[in-house]
């Protein structure tokens, strides 16, 4: 990867972005060959502009599209000093209005936003009564029905600790590990719906949102919490449906 | 007006509806000739879509284009009964995803939305550092300024009670009266901003918009507080500027 041959170039700076943004129209974070409707591709493009020569980031967490992020992560290098407050000036000045650099700050040479990321949150949001809220109908999954939450608060601690999710990974033909370490599963109710938020050392692709949609299943007695368990253990995607919308998802923080 | 007309027929069903919209690609509430894209004339379609014959709906407050609403109430009648929950689910089927109508009840024959309404509030929101919350974007005007909230507050408490606020329309050939009664003003201050929240029993065109522009300048320094209660004493168009931009205002509650 360009960038971290960048990184080995003696003196050259590193620096590391908190970045939000509502995933709605974009074909989510990573760059995909030619396309640059990509939060990423976005971003790499104006500070390519910035300083006349491409530059390539590192994004801690790889949102699909229509995901949204509070607490992106993402780093780059430049042969040169710049100032971070005029690089984050430059970015939110030629950024669309649904991305916004909220720090850019510099990092330690070594520093990798994805290779050095300690834990991440991912947040996802359900409607769950006749509510619509048509304000945050963009990062909410209008879902309309009650939900039993102790059944999901249950089937959530199957889910907790060291495991193989295979089952819950979308990729069938992925070759490295599919153990991951889940730290917490929390559910915050309130009068409309849930929030469900995930804390762990790293989520296979469209894991949340495939854990989330067993756990839907669950409170709407579709399954038993039981059930979650031996999902876990049979490490077989045939077991799992389809994953949650991707509008309701959030990834909220990376920890270093 | 029909409405009124279609209110005198003995036995005519009067319903009252709480509607929510995001105002941001609308022409607001107001029908205005032949165009169809305001909030009154899409669900006046829908209804009319409904009974197969023309209605009229009645909101409490005229939006302008760009405005966003939380709490607003409008009422309509038909002259056969209908269920208010089919009607409700009727409308949030075929109404685009940006209005969504919370409630629907019956309403007492005489009710009228806009007539009956004893108090209105609306909320003005700002942010004033270099936070811009892609989230909420769309409801909220980014002004990127620290502002003096101590100063905004002692100039409000001169627009408090009932006065001619004529200085505080932006239609100049008013005929009718310009008095109104503000009942309150409050702030709702956050590290990132500002929530200005008026209370009245009416408010004129653009009204909310002009005081909030107004506040704004008192909060950086370019007006003395002071200057507020001149300005409302000359009732004079002519000493208050633009009006604050559409997209941080949102109609929240009418009272009955």
């Amino acid at each position: 990867m360009p960038g971290i041959l960048l990184c080995d170039i003696i003196g050259c700076m590193n620096y590391k972005m908190l970045i939000q943004y509502e995933g709605t129209r974009f074909d989510g974070w990573q760059k995909q060959g030619n396309t640059d409707n990509t939060i990423q591709g976005k971003i790499e493009k104006v500070l390519s502009r910035m300083i006349d020569s491409p530059v390539v980031i590192h994004g801690a967490g790889r949102t699909d599209a229509g995901v949204h992020a509070r607490g992106q992560s993402a780093n780059f290098h430049l042969k040169e000093w710049k100032e971070p407050e005029e690089i984050r000036t430059y970015l939110n000045t030629y950024l669309p209005e649904d991305i916004d650099v909220v720090s850019l700050t510099q990092a330690s040479e070594r520093f990798h936003s994805r290779l050095n990321a300690k834990s991440k949150s991912y947040c996802y949001r359900i409607g769950t009564d006749g509510y619509k809220d048509v304000f945050r109908r963009k990062e909410r999954y209008h879902l309309g029905e009650k939900l039993n939450i102790k059944a999901m608060k249950t089937a959530s601690e199957y889910l907790l600790g060291q495991h193989d999710f295979k089952s819950f990974c979308a990729n069938r033909r992925i070759k490295k590990s599919t153990v991951r370490y889940l730290e917490a599963i929390d559910f915050q109710v309130d009068r409309h719906g849930v929030e469900i938020t995930y804390r762990g050392n790293g989520f296979l692709y469209h894991m949340v949102r495939i854990l989330t949609a067993v756990l839907i299943e669950v409170g709407q007695g579709k399954r038993a919490p039981i059930e979650v368990k031996e999902i876990l253990e049979a490490k077989d995607r045939n077991l799992t449906g389809a994953p949650a919308p991707a509008h309701g998802l959030t990834l909220m923080e990376i920890t270093y």
